[in-house]
């Protein structure tokens, strides 16, 4: 497996991750989002959407992580990143859904410089960012509290983690005060000694600054 | 089941065509979110983070569209909204994604309200949520050219069909010019004249204006 990944994005780091816990080996190449590696003619026909991840494998080009972290829960069952009760599973899904759709896709590089575009200054893109990551987490606070024992969802590492990790670590590149929201950092934490997790930080990429 | 739904919510516009696809019956509720009742304590109650569409089911509360589409497609496989084969299960979901986190986010009457508050007018709201809606066009265009036989992947309507219809239906009123995508304009023709997709459209609802 080839995973096109860029140190800082969110949505790789989520992929990293994944392929971590299921301990699955691959090869990484690296796409400077900030030179625009990721528009070059050469980028856009393994990946024509021009941004990261996309996983090569099997001959194919897998996009979009949600995509790809349910393509290796389907091909890679063991161990399991989903629940198996079906409303479980819905449960997890949506937590994830919440960061993958109702924060992160706010807060990536190509919007907030929509929002400079607009005139705001780096506190008003602060605010931005701040606003959607605090709405989200005010809500997976409260899910967390319901179905969390130690991870966001029971006692072992889910999808929902592979979002909240770097979601957190993003939260804090915008200056967030993340205190009003303790189990989520309780969740950092157990992260903070899980292998799958450390080797996937973005420090650890060897494309960080 | 009762679905909490907006008429002119996306999100609730994928749920309901997905309902109707699986040939199931449902309550709905209407939320009107311009009277803000998606924020009221009562709604509160039922989904913690304020949005549409939410599902009741078994006594459970799914949130999230995506979330509550691969619940229905797990507890009522038939028909399927997924194809069989890993690989393409991968490629629906990587378009839906495509929808769900690159453009819609960034379109919602949420978001669209903190534009207009850094100071854009209608013509630059217009243009922040056109500008998102045809890069994200762009590249789903060349996906459908790739695996589209009638419908974004293949010949039967799929979980990206649940997304796209709703989608084309928030740029038209954006006043996006659709000629660019001509197949995926095809696949909304084909959405005109099949019953789940009637049924499900905003005009039909008994909230819509």
């Amino acid at each position: 497996m080839i995973l096109h990944s860029y140190w800082r994005s969110g949505a790789a780091y989520r992929t990293r991750i994944a392929l971590n816990l299921k301990g699955l080996e691959y090869e990484r190449r690296d796409v400077d989002l900030r030179t625009r590696a990721h528009k070059t003619p050469e980028y856009l026909a393994i990946n024509p959407q021009g941004m990261v991840p996309a996983l090569e494998v099997e001959g194919a080009v897998l996009t979009q992580s949600v995509a790809i972290l349910e393509w290796l829960e389907e091909a890679y069952p063991d161990p399991a990143l989903l629940p198996t009760a079906l409303l479980d599973r819905a449960r997890v899904r949506a937590m994830a859904a919440l960061i993958g759709s109702d924060i992160h896709p706010l807060n990536n590089l190509r919007v907030l410089g929509a929002v400079r575009g607009l005139g705001a200054d780096q506190a008003g893109v602060d605010a931005w960012a701040g606003g959607w990551i605090a709405a989200g987490f005010d809500a997976l606070e409260q899910m967390v509290a319901r179905d969390g024992a130690g991870w966001s969802f029971g006692a072992n590492p889910t999808m929902v983690d592979c979002y909240l990790i770097p979601q957190l670590y993003s939260a804090r590149r915008f200056n967030v005060d993340l205190s009003p929201w303790p189990r989520l950092l309780a969740v950092e934490q157990a992260a903070e000694t899980h292998p799958a997790f450390i080797a996937a930080h973005p420090d650890k990429q060897p494309d960080a600054d």
